[in-house]
């Protein structure tokens, strides 16, 4: 097949600049276009000094897209921002992948309540399909827009999602106690970001009201009939990559671990990035690649499923899964372009 | 009164050089031997330079402790090797504090199934107090053996124990998810406290069989009849310093957050080194101090209450808790010599 | 003698916070005053929340500075403001220690040239002590304005002193290479001190034109007849707290390392707060203390003397130097609550 | 060409691991043996667990080396082991990388003055070409034993090797001020490397004896008839990867900073990994990485030139730079299986 001709709409955060780290050494994809409404006219380097000598790009604003010949469009943008994109650029001829959390929930009404914004493009929310292979890849396949998951939903969907399947669980009781590194934020300085609020520092936010919760319950609740909520609370780490989410889930029915493990093994047999392991899963087991480690426990004491699962935020969590997208939907293997080993240490 | 004369026995650790921090500034108490079995011989800075130019002190072994006059021993010795030394000096004139886990359990087949060891001195587990104020004080007011309890178990406790003695949570659903700074592990470099293993890293470690587990849930058991169980899962965060313990629990009654500040508030209302905030507990506001800062919070959506509390765990939870049940024992001021400023950043 | 009467002027900033936290445990000091400009008429725990439930303050403005009778003034404030504050409130009977750099030069030329600012009180330049005692002490203690050193200054000017002052190096190259912890730039984000740009970082920064340089050597220079003049470098640290400075000169005439070593001993030895080692100092050997620990080399190889040392940049390096300047100008012992133990780990 | 069959002599520690990383990922190499003498009969991710689901290899014993029949063999071998090896291998056909210091230096007397040992194979020093392509590459595509050099000294040479090959500067006075992450201490805990030691924390060490000192300046007196010496200081880091190095040199004649940026663009014209730069380097911005980011400076004041460099301390400092060389013994391009991009952040 041709070269895949991607452009990257909004690359002065993390998310974009990972998705050029991947897409500069894939091997079926040409990045064409990168834009930044705030640093057009410039250098890519001088918003990501580490490209230097790597990469030349001129930055261009995203009004310009018709200027190019474009296969697949990255959205790193802002949600409702992205929302915009997605309907003014509506039935043209790329297919779109979007960071944001824009078209992950279903329901406009819901997506109001939990972002305070109106969705101004309610059919996109129809027809994306929610970009987790694991789960969706078939709707993936067939897309031309792909909401990309939100990177504490995919470590906490993938740990949880053959529990919620195989109907084991309490659908009432389910708490993900998830902590991730300060990269999550994103690139602007804040208050709660400045290294000395951070370093040598651990603490919970946004305490029952994150998005992400209705993200990972919505999504969690497409694979089971059980009306199912969940808790979770996000802890920011003093590290730079990684979310590790900590599930604990109530059995319906008699479960033993070893035969918990086999359903986790059996339920990803066919997902080249979930790794499950008898081992404790770590950030930096995965950091900077797109694995997700996964293990299950079951502690018979208190009768209580412990699913632990460790992915980087920035790989897993955000370009990595946003690559992996786009190899599926052009038909290329899975993998390409991101068998990236983990930097340890 | 007088000055409280003080050995601290087992100074080659973490918790020694914080006993040595808080008593030699102590308005009424006087270090009158410190001990080590490995460096007996050498000066006290030899280990922990940091004192160079305060403190000279020579290093003896325990074996000399009948050439002081002491009125109270600190143990800070690994367990078994502390109930041995209880043992040899029961029924001498000072006051024993144990900062081990060898007197923190009333049973010794407990004690037993989960320290893998006999106990020696079973006598003295009838006697201990357990040296948690908030909730012992009187026992510890009469006590001559306390068991200071451990680092997990102090933040665990003291999130959980207004909910508990109220009867107003599931007793077989509570789940405590900590995390907590490398200094726990102590002083000896390993495996898992190297720093390239640590760095930039998170994960969870000795799942379903941690030793606290056993303590917490026997101290909440002492608060309320319903046979309870905890789930405990610690994870070792980059940080020097620092426990923070996020407890989930599903009320048996109707309750809103308002009421359960005003509970914990109620609770905890002689309890100096308690705040009950509204605001999110974190490390560093507590780094270096004896206080536990604890928040609890209410989620309609889902039914659950979640209880957060953070520590300094060599203070309140070895060293500061040591030195506050000192005070109590000896009829002093629970503050005295304890109101360090947290040292932040 | 009687209780000190202290305002602390501009109190939003980490030497704010320091000074706050000396005073407040302060035997013979007491905290009439705080004010915030920014922050007026809420309370001090609002900016500093670990001192939730151990302090109690309402912020004021500086302004009010007439309703309260008061010994002296500490100016956490920019520079630039700091100079203005002295300006209007000179003749008052309180004395003044400023923590900015508004006093630090002799000459309104020289502060120009480096501050790009015009000096508005060269009067005060006159006056003004240079705050630090190892070096001025006599000064300090008939002062009614002391300029308390910047962070760097104390760290390189106390590790070279003794060389300067004997004329054992030549005076054209001196080289100071030193490395900060975070909080050196303050409270307020920006992009340099955002966590994912410093975690697991390392870089120089303000080659050849940091302010402190002029510092440095002015303050050298009063030591010797020499012409002297000083390379400086600044580094910026994953750490929250502390200066290491790595100092290198070429001796004159012949030396050995015992002999330095004796003349560093001797040049401090009624200095309580310098601590002269063989052994290699770290930050973490005075982290949250007023230590500054020195050591000496020589290098016979190469014909080179490197200097070391390391302080808390926040403590001998800002509020822990500016109370025990309060201490001398008020003829108490200079250690008085100043002999907190550093906090390692 | 055709496939180059490579193997692995000791792969316990990063080094070992990072060359896997490479290697596996290299269009024109493939790993046919990797030995662990402590882990061999057990798996390679049994050390490295990060490989889990990408690389199954048995590790085997240094002893089975004939067993395959391997085109070149990286050696990542403790010092005196490595020339224990190479002896005994002698006029074997695969060509040899060695990532000890055992080959590093010319003379043997100089070799057993610095690392106390005599050398067991004079033979190999001589032949022994020093594996820094930006100055070698002729010595490196003839060679069959290739001496990969230290992380220090790539760090201090590139950055000083322009200045010294002009003859610009003062050769008695060459200040090498170095900063260290924690991998290059390696895998095995020790005092050193412990977090409670490390984080938060910064210090010097090995001063005035580093083996660096002499591979340095070993090195630069090659590209001069000057009577070089250098001072060099390392420092360790409380960060996982890199080096940074401060240097300070004394022109001899007029140099201006302009003049020095193009002798040295000039220089590193054809060095692909060399990165000359009018910002300053820092370690996240080679995270990862083969590059060597370098920038230098030049103060009028103080008549200084100040050359500052960063580097991976395992990429370009130890496994990158042995795949580079391996590119160039076998003529490839420098840069085939080395286009990672930096980690950042």
């Amino acid at each position: 097949m041709e070269t895949i001709k991607a452009g990257i709409i909004g690359a002065t955060g993390y998310a974009g600049s990972e998705l050029v780290r991947f897409l500069s050494n894939h091997p079926k994809a040409k990045i064409e276009m990168i834009t930044s409404e705030s640093y057009q006219g410039r250098q890519f380097t001088d918003i990501h000094p580490q490209y230097e000598g790597i990469l030349d790009f001129h930055l261009e604003s995203m009004a310009d897209i018709d200027k190019h010949d474009l296969d697949v469009v990255f959205l790193a943008l802002p949600h409702g921002v992205s929302m915009e994109f997605v309907k003014n650029n509506a039935g043209k001829s790329f297919k779109i992948i979007d960071l944001s959390g824009d078209f992950r929930l279903k329901s406009p009404e819901i997506y109001t309540q939990w972002y305070q914004l109106n969705h101004v493009y309610p059919e996109g929310l129809e027809h994306a399909a929610f970009g987790l292979p694991e789960l969706f890849k078939e709707d993936i396949q067939h897309a031309n827009l792909v909401a990309n998951p939100g990177c504490f939903p995919v470590s906490a969907i993938l740990a949880l999602a053959p529990l919620v399947h195989q109907q084991l669980i309490d659908p009432r009781h389910i708490i993900i106690d998830s902590k991730t590194g300060v990269s999550g934020a994103g690139v602007k300085p804040k208050e709660t970001t400045h290294f000395s609020n951070v370093n040598d520092n651990f603490k919970a936010y946004n305490l029952k009201k994150h998005r992400h919760t209705i993200e990972i319950q919505s999504v969690l609740n497409k694979l089971t009939s059980d009306a199912l909520h969940v808790q979770f609370t996000p802890h920011l780490l003093p590290v730079d990559r990684g979310i590790f989410s900590t599930c604990y889930a109530f059995p319906k029915k008699e479960v033993d671990e070893q035969q918990l493990h086999k359903i986790y093994k059996g339920f990803y047999q066919t997902s080249p990035f979930v790794r499950i392991s008898q081992h404790i899963p770590s950030l930096k087991k995965v950091r900077g690649s797109n694995y997700c480690d996964i293990m299950v426990n079951y502690d018979e004491r208190t009768n209580t499923i412990i699913a632990l699962s460790a992915i980087d935020n920035l790989v897993k969590g955000a370009a990595g899964q946003a690559v992996e997208n786009m190899n599926i939907m052009f038909g290329l293997d899975d993998r390409t372009g991101l068998l990236n080993v983990p930097l340890q240490p």
